[in-house]
């Protein structure tokens, strides 16, 4: 009798994960066959665990396949030290994650400050403390628990930003850290939490609630215990899915329309290097703006802090062009037009 | 002592779109000064109403902007007999335009069907009637209440089929009817739904509510009365105003991905006309799938019924070409890879 469907539906996800991390691992240098004696060591995988279900679902599936590709399998908990005895609970998340049988297992104690928020802040300081395990470990990749849940949470925040597609992308099932392009992979962001939830109950795995997961304080909490439960009431239980599948189709796109900006931006150039504003007429007002965000940032202007409202204003220079004065962006870029030509310097 | 701010609101709004109208009704002739003894008739522009707050407020501003503008102002309003007693509502609405100083008015009359649900039949035939309306009376344009709360509701409809950026476009502020390309005009769609409330109230209009709008049976009416509330209360207050923009950028987006796909479904093919894969293998992702949907659509298959999964399977013909068999598509449509061509037709 094979696992329990939960348990199977964890292992596959990360069961493709790991092929697609070998793969990669052993392709760059391609001829190992060249020098016999000199073996590549095998990969090293972590996954960062918070005790939570879909972090420990997600370890056990690692502790369970990786083995049998040859990959060595640690995990990585971090303290955030927000809570009183934060400490002793990460210990107890490392003990859990070395009797699945990872090694190295490491729990990292982390400060986290106050910029941008609280989440972020957390955020921030996870990712440093991940980034930094993975260095000295010599990781080849880190796994995240983030479930198809998470996903549509963070494309209902992206949504809130109203500032377009590229905010409705969400998260990428592979990204980056420093020096390291692949570091990151979601193997559960096409899983929903309740899988994973499952699939630690039938292996009598203990799990951890954050008490943040659930503090109304959090914007994604209470979007999770609210927002979402009303959408779905209201749209069907299909939302949390095609939330999903709005932010795989949201990020190709704007991939997309950032590589023909990319061109477009080269090409609408004079001898000289400047912006030409009869061939950025001639662009769809998708690729325009995003020429024009891209000139600005160039120039100097915190990509933060240039809103909308700054690229429209912009870009009437080029589509309701009367005679208008410099405009003033952040950062003391100042966008003008003149001769049939739209300067964007630091003023 | 100038009007009610809301006044000013909805009039600014309308007297926007009927320069808009005016600039396209003179500017095809062009040259009128030609003939001076033939004046082109004054535009007829045409108020789409049900007697509810947005649609009451729009009827106002029309009535009071078209005749400074000498544009001819009429209303028409659509009896959809789903009520009894409807009738005498229609004619009740159609006496207040009249009182407003709009003619022609007229009260039309539908027969709702069934298909594609009660809210889909419902504005199926109120768009048809309108169209007749429109065409009848020789009207350059119809103006349709929506608002900015309309709009943020369409998109959330949208992001719920999560089938992408084209669904999260919401209605357009310009939009076609039978063999009138820009018979549509909604000039609140960046105007909230309080203030053409707030603009009836101060004008002593009397407005009607729908109960259609209150009851939770309908999909939209559940997303107005509780989705977006709680989205709001999760996500603060901004949330209708950035799914507006949304809806706004993602058209641009739509737009420009869909002008590059039309010129790439020519690019990539050979001399024969058929498909090529390396090419089709070298465009972005997101141009790909359109250019295969393109394609299937092209070769038969019902735009409604070819779902992402569909697209997904051809594309993998191109991506991860393993000598997979043919594949069926709807409307007895065929994909397969031959020698290095892609090959859609009707098997």
């Amino acid at each position: 009798m094979g696992p329990h469907p939960a348990v199977a539906a964890i292992r596959l996800a990360v069961r493709r994960v790991l092929h697609d991390i070998l793969n990669e691992h052993t392709s760059p240098s391609g001829n190992s066959s060249d020098s016999p004696h000199e073996r590549p060591p095998s990969p090293l995988v972590l996954v960062a665990c918070s005790g939570g279900a879909d972090s420990m679902a997600l370890a056990s599936a690692l502790a369970f396949e990786a083995p049998k590709l040859g990959i060595r399998a640690g995990g990585v908990t971090v303290d955030h030290g927000l809570q009183p005895g934060s400490d002793l609970r990460a210990e107890e998340v490392a003990l859990r994650l070395r009797q699945l049988g990872l090694d190295p297992v490491e729990s990292v104690a982390v400060t986290v400050g106050r910029e941008g928020g609280p989440e972020a802040a957390a955020r921030d300081a996870r990712y440093a403390a991940l980034d930094a395990a993975a260095a000295r470990h010599g990781a080849t990749a880190v796994l995240l628990g983030h479930t198809r849940d998470d996903q549509a949470e963070t494309v209902l925040l992206g949504l809130a930003r109203g500032s377009g597609i590229r905010s409705l992308s969400g998260m990428a099932a592979v990204s980056g850290g420093p020096g390291a392009a692949r570091r990151y992979r979601r193997p559960f962001l096409q899983l929903d939490r309740q899988t994973a939830r499952k699939a630690c109950m039938v292996q009598a795995l203990p799990v951890w609630d954050d008490p943040h997961n659930a503090d109304p304080a959090y914007t994604r909490s209470r979007l999770r215990h609210e927002g979402l439960p009303a959408l779905e009431k209201a749209l069907g239980k299909g939302v949390v899915e095609a939330l999903a599948r709005t932010a795989q189709l949201s990020r190709d796109d704007a991939d997309a329309l950032d590589a023909w900006a990319s061109q477009a931006a080269t090409a609408v150039r004079d001898a000289a290097g400047l912006l030409e504003c009869a061939k950025l007429y001639a662009l769809p007002p998708a690729v325009r703006r995003r020429v024009l965000r891209r000139a600005a940032i160039e120039a100097g202007a915190p990509a933060g802090s240039l809103f909308a409202r700054h690229i429209e204003e912009v870009d009437r220079l080029i589509t309701g062009w009367r005679g208008q004065g410099a405009i003033n962006l952040p950062g003391k870029v100042v966008a003008q037009r003149q001769g049939g030509r739209l300067v964007i310097r630091q003023g």
